[in-house]
């Protein structure tokens, strides 16, 4: 299988450390691809232009949480989507590491505009947004030791990363130690080591 | 079970479309709750302060596909959410749709800045984007009338009513009569002529 993607994506590292987590690496071949290129064929395949796309026997599969289902269907290994009630939490944080990379990479799109078009109070709103769902992981962080491994742990665990990437100045650590010593051990697993953030600029 | 959530939100919408289709209605009080309100606990429930969220017996749930997913372990009828392989195909429009939702809700966040703060660049690509995704959805309207309804087509159907309801100068069914046509059909449904698109200005 080709995974289409780019190694600046959040969303694509999340594909390739699960890919990590259930052993498939070997068989998916990654295609650096850019939304930026109309010869990439990127828009064909998904009419969103976003990356990451699994070229499957199915055809073209977006976005990254579905491709990531896929890649648990393909393996008998301990699955990344457990079955109901614990799928349940791992369903709800996807959502949530997800929707934090979704504010992240507006607020980071709004810091590149040019600063007369810029809005100061969507930055202060993504701020805040961003600051309360920290607040809400840490009180959710004994949970996220305890629970075994699922895509909910991979989609907070990246989410956090691209704090520490993107908004250092963050310093979300700060007022938060249980979450910070459970993306430790994240960060620690080999999938996550194997894949760091890679900066683009 | 309550189900937080705002006559204006597309994505409750697609929530209260799948309570229909799985005979779940009844057992769903709606709680009409404001995301700009402090006082609505909505951010104690989902920090990503969005609409829409279910309590469950498991705690609050997020967000609406993930919503869509539970209601559909919940009642014995025909599923929203197929096994595999069907089920891929059926997360794929789910994605889709739900992006083109993303996209015009940006957009229309862009259009009610003050105009000054406005970028042209921006929105010109989201309107690329969405007329792209139009144009793949005629390509794939036979498939749509083809395969079992599933949480793929409410997403569909859901996000080119919200097209009609917001961005009716678009005119998107010009060129598109499969699209247009399969539509009027999912338009007709039961489910979602009783939920109908509420203009909130």
């Amino acid at each position: 299988m080709k995974l289409l993607y780019s190694p600046f994506s959040p969303f694509a590292r999340k594909v390739r450390i699960a890919a990590l987590e259930t052993g498939l690496q070997d068989r998916i071949e990654v295609v650096p691809t850019s939304t930026e290129d109309p010869a990439s064929g990127l828009s064909a395949r998904n009419p969103l232009n976003k990356i990451p796309v699994l070229e499957t026997e199915f055809g073209p599969l977006y976005d990254s949480p579905v491709i990531c289902e896929y890649l648990d269907t393909l393996h008998d290994g301990p699955k990344l989507f457990p079955a109901w009630p614990e799928r349940l939490a791992a369903l709800r944080r996807l959502a949530l590491g997800d929707g934090m990379l979704d504010i992240a990479l507006a607020w980071l799109g709004e810091r590149f505009r040019p600063a007369e078009r810029q809005s100061a109070s969507h930055m202060a709103l993504w701020e805040s947004k961003i600051r309360c769902c920290v607040d809400a992981l840490e009180q959710e962080a004994a949970a996220l030791q305890a629970d075994r491994f699922s895509i909910g742990h991979i989609a907070i665990g990246n989410a956090l990363s691209y704090l520490d990437f993107r908004y250092a100045d963050l310093h979300w650590r700060e007022g938060h130690p249980k979450l910070a010593a459970w993306h430790a051990a994240f960060d620690a697993r080999p999938s996550v080591a194997a894949n760091p953030p890679v900066d683009d600029r």
